[in-house]
């Protein structure tokens, strides 16, 4: 495995950071319900888990699938917890309720929790809102986290590496996704982070969300490919934009003033800085050569256990990245009739400033030609 | 595309089938915020976005990445309705709110809307919860959704008849998965419907929700592999079980257990049957058979735009089983030491029964030969 390899994760400690961000709140003790903060908690991966994280010691509530697993998980991960198993959902529930007996305010995450779950919990425990904790402590990756992020991007681009130079060659959209997608897992990826996009042609590259069709790619396309792969449940994103064929003036112009903006953006990371300056950065640039109104999106989020997580970089951001951060800078331009491009790497907040871990070529929109071999 | 050929979709008399379901609650008209939900009355797939459901009227609020895509989905849908666009939360707050002024109680989805959200909406309009109407919708499967759901279960009949002769021949669990989703697409599938379980030996094969690991297949392992494919929205499952090599007369014994309370399982599925009640002739069998602590999940689920949706046909169920429905049927016997079987048959409830849309081979656990060229 691909993991084998890596730096360990740091789990032990999260429990007691979570613990001391708990003195700033109302909340004297936290019900966690949210599968990927319960997963950044305690290492446990299944489908169905609440965590209680009270002040001398923390419990896993689960069902009966994930007896041995989630103690093993845990185990694995060094985190010091029990495990509840209650067989039907009325039991995990009387088993959450319990462990937070005596306790006076029990803060829960009312961002993620069902208002019907929300309510239920309320009627036998004294609930306050309390989110943005663990997200909070998820934003700063230790060396294990970012070695499987990078890790991630490197299955990625070698699949990229591999695919890229057939592109034009009478595969659709949607050949391009499966070919990229078999190929990060043959260099070691659990799968992809999300839905491939491959966007081709006048309509589809100028849609930022496209989903892979039918579609053959031909000569003249602008061609958007957006791909991640997904290690030890961490994830990575990375867009390349090409032209098939020889680029057109307008083509080529388009491009190198889009890798300029995005080559700022990347210049613009480091801590300290508002996270909405990023976004700026490249906003203000696209506004100043007159593109305003082909640019429809935020400039990057963070990445991690999930593939959109905090800090995001938008307009309305009100966070200040850190050394930890891991996030996008993927500026982009789309227009009806022409197509679109747009250029994303990720990015690792450091002391110094920051660090890519995305490498694939991205100095022309010309597809890299096939290995000489 | 898969979907080229298939009978199309009947969205358009969908929300007049929401309306009349309101007739029923305390509520005059519906916010729908569940994503499933949202596509299966409008056919917009977009990641975000709301709808209206009034009586005179429907009203999709979303955000600008959507604007072309939401008007072009409802219009391929012949869904009449509106598409509003919000290009912050605030504003697509303020635009659902809006197209509810004057309605008096306005029904929402307590069950999946987060407790933050529902407090929002709450502080601007009259909301009661209404949970269940479009899932109670969605059970009812039209020719469209069968045919794509039956699709899917060929992509993943094909991938396995194609991958099953190899195993035993040195490939991990992660290999076996892999190969599998490669060929579901390559046989037309969107992807893989979940996570392909490949679970193998005497300990991984005893955990029903193990995940691909890569540890290689051996002589004597028994092998659980549970794999569907996405087609269009829609869902297949299925699982088969093999085993490595010569099967040991135990290992016998229990397969022609398990496969002959399966079809027992699979007969007991028509219209007007309590859904617990195909649990319990599993459950039951086992039972005397003396192999009760063997079997750890429930019998089966419904399946159709999600992997796992009502009915449920578990001890707790209150469903009773209807025309349309589409559901699994997948007893299991498992055990750390031993390993594991489990057979799983997607089988849709007709007017005369029910029909069985998987179809690779169960007869025995020795794994297809290689196909004879």
């Amino acid at each position: 495995m691909v993991t084998d390899t890596l730096p360990p994760i740091g789990f032990s400690g999260r429990a007691d950071t979570i613990r001391a961000a708990l003195d700033d709140l109302p909340a004297d003790a936290l019900a966690i319900t949210n599968l990927t903060n319960v997963r950044w908690l305690t290492g446990f991966t299944g489908s169905n888990a609440s965590v209680a994280v009270l002040p001398d010691r923390l419990v896993l509530v689960t069902d009966g699938r994930y007896r041995e697993r989630a103690a093993d998980e845990l185990a694995t991960a060094g985190v010091d917890g029990e495990v509840v198993i209650g067989f039907t959902q009325a039991e995990q529930h009387d088993a959450l309720v319990q462990q937070f007996r005596g306790i006076e305010r029990v803060g829960a995450e009312a961002g993620s929790l069902t208002h019907a779950r929300w309510t239920a919990l309320a009627a036998d425990l004294p609930l306050v809102p309390a989110d943005g904790l663990v997200e909070d402590g998820r934003r700063s990756k230790d060396a294990g986290e970012v070695a499987r992020i990078a890790a991630a991007c490197r299955c990625a681009d070698a699949a990229l590496a591999e695919v890229a130079p057939q592109l034009g060659g009478g595969m659709t959209e949607a050949d391009v996704r499966m070919e990229l997608e078999y190929r990060m897992r043959r260099h070691g990826a659990d799968g992809p982070s999300y839905d491939t996009i491959v966007a081709s042609g006048p309509n589809h590259a100028a849609r930022p969300h496209h989903e892979a069709s039918g579609r053959t790619i031909v000569e003249g396309d602008t061609v958007v490919i957006d791909v991640g792969a997904l290690v030890d449940g961490y994830h990575s994103d990375m867009t390349r934009s090409y032209v098939i064929g020889d680029p057109t003036q307008q083509q080529t112009e388009i491009y190198d003033l889009l890798l300029g903006i995005q080559r700022a953006g990347i210049d613009a990371v480091r801590a300290g800085v508002p996270a909405r300056d990023v976004d700026a950065t490249c906003r203000d640039l696209i506004a100043d050569a007159g593109y305003a109104d082909w640019f429809v999106h935020s400039v990057g989020h963070g990445v991690g256990l999930l593939i959109h997580e905090d800090p995001f970089e938008s307009p309305a951001s009100t966070s200040e990245l850190r050394v930890g951060d891991v996030v996008t800078v993927e500026p982009g331009l789309y227009r009806v009739g022409f197509g679109g491009f747009r250029i994303e790497d990720l990015v690792e907040v450091t002391e110094a400033g920051c660090r890519t871990l995305t490498a694939s070529p991205k100095d022309s929109p010309c597809p890299p030609s096939p290995p000489t071999t």
